[in-house]
């Protein structure tokens, strides 16, 4: 992705290795300024996922892949570092199937940096298929709402749900996004618009509940990641997707959900056998260390929802864009 | 409404009139500290509206007939007074009802501060008469949503949406409320969650997007407020409303508007006919003097949306529960 560094634009990934060490994107300090982190124990890369250092499946899965390299390069027990690892959250499939992933290659006797750079590499080229599927979607003069990041931070480089945005734009094809803002955390707003921003696409920030005004003045398509996808095509994504998808079918508006089929999980039947992970009331009634909620008020924080099946138009995947009932084919 | 001042319980309304001066409470200082200002010129009262020092429709109403009293105790052309308070903001139809009232109160020779007392008076009248209505709906155990702030703060007293909530909790009823944060300005945060926790009234505070959420999980019942009703049942109300309400009707709970009936306006044939207010972008993008957002990204701030009646249950307003197709009995 394109990031401006001391005034001068280069070309970066969420999360690399680099002379021993991993390193990341502190993305819970963008948009104001660009840090970048760097890590030699697999533990600290559990923590650095868990407070969302760095987030976004695919960049999780990822990221957990460096840490199974760092855990081997240190000669840890590598059962012991892929639990640890895959406990740092509980809802992103990508996080499980990259640490298997890793066992299962260092188990072969893979080099580590090798491994984790493939895997991280393999992400990439998926996210370039899905753009290359997703931008056909795309026409001059769109209007394209989308929701949290699913983009170059979240899954390396490229991104998922605005991969095709990239590339549609590169075309140059000419439209408009909508971000939504994407509470508590505003991934929408700090993530999302802040690589917009960075690849010149034209782009406006919304409150989240101003979806159903804007949709219903004309957006021609949603564009979402996902964060787990079951076997009948319900979905895991940040919360408020669920809300959006059921204002464009109520408004007969198509809703894309981009994911590489590393986000699929058939050992997960429906929707409801997905774990939603609860975070922490702060992060909805401070700003900073400030307060902003009435002492007394607790406040609740699901950070993901589930949206069924029959709310998605398409996903579009690397193999292509699959409508839910088309999944199986992912499975063969 | 309750408010605990220097560690005292004490009876509070959002806008009085005391020792020759209006006297609001600083809405904008919720829930950090209650702070009360002195107004004595009309044009101030007129920017207090417009800066939202004091907000909600019926309390909008009050303030600026309190500001047309002001206007006539100083001798001001009371004609030229009523545009400036007109002018505040452009979509609450209760700011221009009290307006009108006013002038022909005053023009019929009415004392502006019987008039205007009586205008705030009517108000919470009006608002009591829901809250006895609206408590009906209401039983022991459910879980009730609502949205923005359309409480005692609002209404001079008592409220509209929470009306009902605080005459249910009064009968000893016990029920549990979500209060769906509202941004940018974090009304249903910082004023609904205020006003319950000042009550005892048990709720949780929710980011926008965790309504489709907790919705699928079981809410019984949505009540919002409402800005202006078309003849048509067309509302407006605080962006996010929309939302909320497709959401409801896509998932089968009934969604209840609570409003006097100065907020229909029988000169607005249907919701397109209402004008939204544009806020600044700074809403969106700035918390204090931070900017939270990219350097380079635009953001958009409706105020409110418009919700087509076909979406709403019904109308709980003091001359009792309406459906769409009924507000013509508010007509007659």
């Amino acid at each position: 992705m394109k990031a401006t560094i001391d005034g001068r634009e280069c070309e970066i990934r969420a999360v690399w290795f680099e002379d021993g060490r991993v390193r990341m994107i502190d993305q819970r300090q963008l948009p104001a300024r660009i840090v970048i982190v760097d890590f030699d124990d697999h533990l600290d890369i559990a923590e650095a996922i868990r407070n969302m250092t760095t987030r976004g499946a695919p960049s999780i899965g990822a990221t957990a892949a460096y840490g199974m390299c760092m855990a081997a390069l240190n000669g840890c027990d590598l059962e012991r570092a892929a639990s640890d690892l895959k406990a740092a959250r509980p809802t992103a499939n990508d996080l499980f199937y990259a640490v298997d992933h890793m066992v299962e290659a260092l188990g072969d006797g893979a080099d580590p940096v090798e491994a984790a750079d493939g895997y991280a590499q393999m992400m990439v080229d998926k996210c370039t298929m899905i753009g290359e599927y997703g931008a056909e979607l795309i026409s001059d003069g769109m209007r394209i709402m989308t929701h949290c990041n699913a983009g170059a931070l979240a899954t390396v480089d490229v991104g998922t749900a605005l991969a095709p945005m990239r590339r549609a734009w590169a075309q140059g094809k000419r439209f408009f996004v909508y971000a939504s803002e994407t509470r508590p955390r505003l991934q929408g707003m700090q993530l999302t618009a802040w690589e917009l921003n960075q690849e010149g696409i034209d782009h406006a920030i919304i409150p989240d509940g101003a979806s159903a005004y804007y949709m219903s003045q004309g957006v021609d398509m949603i564009i979402t990641g996902a964060d787990r996808i079951a076997e009948n095509g319900d979905f895991a994504n940040k919360i408020g997707t669920f809300d959006k998808a059921i204002v464009a079918k109520h408004l007969g508006i198509p809703f894309y959900v981009a994911a590489p089929v590393s986000t699929f999980d058939f050992d997960t039947g429906t929707g409801e056998d997905i774990v939603i992970e609860q975070r922490s009331e702060e992060e909805v009634t401070m700003v900073g260390d400030t307060r902003i909620a009435p002492v007394g008020s607790k406040a609740l924080n699901p950070a993901f929802d589930v949206t069924p099946a029959e709310l998605v138009t398409a996903f579009i995947t690397e193999m292509g864009i699959l409508r839910p009932d088309e999944i199986h084919r992912v499975r063969q």
